[in-house]
């Protein structure tokens, strides 16, 4: 069974790698798929995000990092994925998903509501339901000395930590 | 992978076949595991929910019915399954559910939150998710002429049809 | 216009009678409709809760009080009913309502989801939104002088007030 | 009765066409108000959306399609609506849309909470509760064939759909 | 200032202690009061709910754990407290529990929402939000070597666990 | 005990108002601390709405109004808050409230989860809960005479109102 677990990734967090690493376990193959959205603003670019993951990952032979723009439904068939992978942290996530769950299926089935691809919703694990993209972005942006916030580090890898350092770094 | 997917069904609904053929798609096996609970009423007995369960995925050959005592979490590790399935019908659902899904993780993995069992949840289609088995229980208790209720026949199988009219027959 | 009105009013509170009133305005005929559930535990009985329904709207032409068992969907179709209507307090009340709102139009159409019985909404006024027949009954079982009581001045109607005390005084 | 049944409609779903026709059915008069808010960028202008609605209602009599700007409440006094008209499609729907009730009846009464202007909920229909005019207007932009594309021909009128060819078209 | 942190507390959990030690930190006392309620079925009597609890906070001089009956908002006007307090776990807690704040504040005051005892909410702590009593008393139901099971060991108290263990040997 | 009230107050409103109150007598001091987020538009200056802020709580010895930037949790640790103060409105509020509340606790604890700062919620008077910053500014952008609005003026301070004349004055 292969699946997709699509998002923003900006940057990939412990919250993801979680979800990816209990993904995998049940699948064949994950595919970790970059939205790659020209309209939507992103602290790091397409490729450094997929380079973020492809460095978290490096060790799991079952998992791919790819990106892909256009229609999530468009990609999943491409890739042949069985099934589209996402976390949910609350219950305002699921209303959200559960109406991209239906379009996607709509829009990848013969029948609407029948053949299409399904998604399938992890819950996050209780001790990092509250880690998100937004929350490490922000801590990095107003904290000088990131190397030494313990906060960061159990919130993303070490090499992601150094890439925001960086990143910080230079727009400063 | 081995799925199982747990419930009362009491009985079986259109909404429950939905997640079951949904899930096995995505599974090499899919076990279907009436919770027998004897501290909860039912209308059906463990026996002939079973019986319901088995006819409706008699050609299924994907699909197991089992039922089972106890914690759910021993069962899983009994049967090896590598993830427990369950339906998401709204938000609320998801909230008592993540709570089952850490504790469910918890009790079968030798270190809290890292090696468990995994829950996976698959939204209701869109056009099910009103249907729920206390709702046939009521429709079906008060109407009298269930044959020809059409409500009833789009929730049910033709069989569980016949054991509704037979069980309020009696009941009557 | 025809709305009905369901609920158990065990006893009518002052959001009852909110959302009646705001409910009448909008139609041309409003029926109250107890449910008269055997299998409900209720500290009134159907009679009584129609008794203080009546009193409550006894100068309100458009409004008129009723009682029904069984199915409510059977019974909105007897009455000519265009719409049912209920108040939303929570975004959970919803969650259910609309379960039940859905399964109502089938029952009541010839095809579903297209012709049957609607049900319409009315969000509760901010200030009567945590008022509830369970906290009303609640207060007066522990408050011996419920005379002198304000909240419950604030909640019922002076005669369902009488009502309390007199039940109360019976059951201790 | 008067409804007025107020939204973006950018472009008009065949969501909005269910609510605007169950709500007509109670109504004497349903008027479908386009707000024209200028910081609010929108895919299709003013004259353009209320042109797809006019063509989607051109035959029920019952229904007016208009423009407003400015407060909702106050266009709602001007044209002596009764109610202003509103679908729900999932309980976090229902927590912003009851502020707007209770503000809206505020601005339209003489007393707050007491005698202005209601708001009255349908629930979308259980197969349309996850169309959206965004989700048409992503598909709409992505999918270069979409005449062919029967997703998008389920969840718009054969006029909104020439329109959104037209509208990439141009843009692309 | 005097805190009343109320609730069953059937059995006391890691997660009640997490919220009563963040509570006493905020306060010059903190009373846990265990509810007595004869309509509600408990495995743990009233007594020895408080002396599980007393054991839990014998070393926290700020900590006392009291019962009572009847009415919540009459208890804390009698022990003088400053504010009720609760913990919260997910977003349709916070419904009932607005609910039961806004009635004990009408209770308490002079002039409704004016000058009655407020209720304070401390959300649980991510990694214990998923633990409640009702799981607790359901894991050492089936369980039969309660000793050994490192769930319960993180969930409750030594003292409870081995409180649990005869009351499960005794029902056996 | 000292709190800490963060939050736009794009400009204060009677709801903030009530829960500054009513959390200043639960603490020895609360700081009404209004974030300068230079990424965020508001209508008023930070200057401004300190100047709203310390005019509605001048009679108030309790309650100081201050400004900050950056991270809220190093702001709370600088001025030795023992807990953050919020105000919850819906279920929905309560989701994001409590990652920000886990998150701001790790960031100021030496151990996660274990010696933080907490967050404290008050629910929102029920006759209150529909004010916002937000709809106070709508009102005011689209109602010319606003001295002789009432909504306006139960929803602010006077001095408020007369500063959301100027501006819109100045604007228009």
């Amino acid at each position: 069974m292969t699946l997709i677990y699509p998002g923003s990734f900006d940057p990939v967090t412990t919250g993801h790698i979680d979800i990816a690493q209990r993904g995998a376990k049940l699948a064949d193959r994950l595919i970790i798929a970059v939205l790659d959205n020209p309209n939507k603003k992103t602290l790091f670019t397409v490729a450094e995000r997929v380079e973020l993951l492809k460095d978290a990952f490096k060790s799991d032979i079952k998992i791919e990092v790819d990106s892909f723009s256009g229609l999530l439904a468009e990609y999943a068939v491409i890739r042949g994925a069985n099934a589209i992978l996402r976390g949910l942290r609350s219950p305002t996530d699921f209303e959200s998903e559960a109406r991209y769950a239906a379009y996607n299926k709509m829009l990848t089935g013969a029948e609407p509501h029948l053949d299409g691809i399904d998604t399938i919703y992890l819950p996050a694990s209780p001790h990092l339901a509250f880690i998100s993209s937004s929350i490490v972005r922000e801590v990095a942006a107003h904290t000088p000395d990131i190397n030494g916030n313990n906060v960061i580090s159990s919130m993303i890898t070490p090499v992601a930590r150094v890439a925001l350092i960086e990143k910080f770094g230079r727009m400063k």
